[in-house]
């Protein structure tokens, strides 16, 4: 049976991946939207290729440049976030939220409200927006497939499962490129040192957030969103060779995990295929080749982010929104040489300090709680960097 | 609502374990059969405390003693292997079947035969009447729940998934107390040396087993039953804390294992509650402290039970049947400071070589094969000793 999927972020590193993924199973799919950020040329080339009933760019200036690289081939295009929005509502089996940063957000919730099952790699929707996010699914009957691999692997070990039986989930992290590093060395770090990520290649800031744990932080978030345990039921395991992905404790003391090779097609092929498998072309896991996997509790005094993280959620309404955007800031800062490692985190606790922001009713004020949260940011880099 | 529970083996250390279980959940069960082997005194105390319908004692000869140590209480006292028959016949919610040896076959094949699912903890009805009981099963509809905990992990790492799905079983294993002696040492290991287990605390026949890796090897077999994937997709991995107790590898390349403490109670309970989940008082397995796993390739030159094993599940038959019997005797021998360890593995070999028996029918068939092994291996044994 074919299943319809709309793919938004089809350039991007999971869009590619899925393709990858559906180029192999060609029988199963039909791929009925695509969209891209700005790139024109690649979006067409996918286009005809993939043969979507609609392309859309989020660049609203590209329409024409779309409508003229698609010419003749049927492919109706679009540009804009309103037809993105549009084009999340349109019928299907599956969307594919792969969009990154906030530009994901009202096509993410327009699918979810529609009903639509979605398979999420678009972290900010829940991290930004987790209330609004979950309430629309619920509302609608959607389903949220987490792509993200320790969510994945989480929903994976819930499968056979419920939610009501579970002690605990053990969200993993590999402890970035700083585990072992003291707090001295830290404080002297260069971005060099920051983007080097033992074991998924990835964009620089999220290798920045792998750094300062900040990732794992916006992770255990979003896994309180996902999987209402409750928020001191989730806690965060130092697994330096990140092959356990994440496991999920029941009441009768059963841990269920799941582990993998860092291959992102695994994940994905979990949320597609769901909740059948399909075939991947990844490579199976050797554990006696690995031969050993390391655990260690994570240490909050060097690594304070994680502990801001859940302070935020546990807080709730836009804290986490604010968080999230102030950290982009200052990880930008940090990548531009302007302030210091550590000065990430304090740059966040300072804008969460400054201002508390009120329970957002909607994506508008999500966007409004993210732009103030961005604006002082920036003003206490600015303060930092000329200190 | 209350579930009845017939326990075939109360007193063993399956039985006893399983018992603490239901006691902590007692408005959950009412356990309707109790049977042990021979200590009349133990098993009085029982239907005293759990007042079952019915209690039968093993040893036929000992029925007036049950009677009479029951007297008053109105349940009803048997003896004998047809009362046990009579007994696992009887309507039942789940039958947990922890009668150790062959004296379980019996009563485990009529409780499948009436339908009833089991929760199967007598290792001998896989491993030498696999095709029987799992025929028997299909054809009444009755699920087995496995208990033993290898298998009770891969039977939770299926449970969101089928069968058809899966591209790997990776049965893990301690490597026993001689995992890392060298072939010369382990000519002249003791019994002493043998029993003592790394990780489980068990009986000396099973650590013995644990120590030539047949234990892994009989699993092997039990697996292959249970889970039919294919022989060639069950592969043996050497994890010396036996923390992970086994895993399972989807067609996706995505892993799920089952890890815990070693502590029966935990698959005892998963078996008990399936498909749900019930609380037990284990530790939960605390994963920072533990620091690390370690896993390695078995070595099948210095531990050739496995592929022993594999090789008699591979022709199948009653050829598990016979490598479970002769190595039962040649364990004994052992133990008895008649055979050295590695003439214990060479015994079992000797038998098959000496012997093909023809496919059994029934359980009749087992038992006849099953003696025809025990007088072969005695003979080997006799020989060896003389030598």
């Amino acid at each position: 049976m074919t299943r319809r999927l709309s793919l938004f972020g089809a350039t991007g590193s999971v869009g590619q991946s899925t393709l990858d993924l559906v180029r192999r199973d060609g029988d199963t799919w039909r791929v009925t939207v695509l969209t891209a950020h700005s790139d024109v040329a690649e979006l067409a080339r996918l286009a005809r290729e993939f043969r979507p009933d609609i392309a859309v760019i989020a660049d609203a200036a590209r329409h024409d440049e779309l409508a003229a690289a698609l010419a003749g081939t049927g492919i109706e295009a679009a540009a804009g976030g309103d037809a993105l929005v549009e084009a999340a509502e349109r019928p299907t089996d599956l969307v594919m939220a792969a969009i990154v940063g906030t530009a994901g957000l009202a096509p993410t919730m327009a699918a979810l409200a529609a009903g639509h099952d979605v398979a999420l790699a678009n972290k900010e929707a829940l991290v930004s927006a987790g209330d609004l996010m979950m309430a629309a699914a619920r509302q609608s009957g959607a389903t949220i497939l987490p792509v993200d691999s320790e969510h994945n692997a989480i929903f994976q070990c819930l499968a056979g499962g419920r939610i009501e039986q579970v002690r605990r989930i053990i969200l993993t992290a590999s402890g970035g490129p700083f585990r072992t590093m003291s707090a001295d060395d830290m404080a002297r770090a260069t971005p060099a040192q920051a983007v080097a990520h033992p074991n998924w290649s990835m964009g620089a800031k999220i290798s920045v957030d792998s750094a300062t744990m900040m990732n794992k932080g916006l992770e255990l978030i979003e896994a309180h969103h996902l999987f209402p345990v409750g928020l001191d039921r989730i806690e965060i395991l130092v697994h330096p060779q990140s092959v356990i992905h994440s496991l999920v404790e029941y009441v009768d003391c059963s841990t269920l995990a799941q582990l993998g090779s860092p291959d992102m097609r695994i994940p994905i092929a979990s949320a597609l295929a769901w909740p059948q498998r399909m075939v991947t072309p990844c490579t199976p896991l050797d554990l006696a080749h690995i031969a050993r996997l390391d655990f260690e509790a994570p240490d909050e005094v060097r690594f304070p982010a994680t502990a801001l993280c859940r302070a935020a959620v546990a807080e709730g309404g836009a804290r986490p929104a604010q968080l999230n955007a102030a950290n982009e800031v200052a990880v930008a800062a940090f990548l531009a040489g302007r302030i210091a490692f550590p000065a990430i985190v304090d740059t966040v606790r300072r804008v969460m300090n400054a201002d508390a922001p009120s329970r957002p009713r909607s994506l508008q004020d999500i966007f409004s709680v993210d732009a103030a949260a961005r604006a002082a940011a920036q003003h206490f880099v600015d303060i930092c960097e000329h200190a």
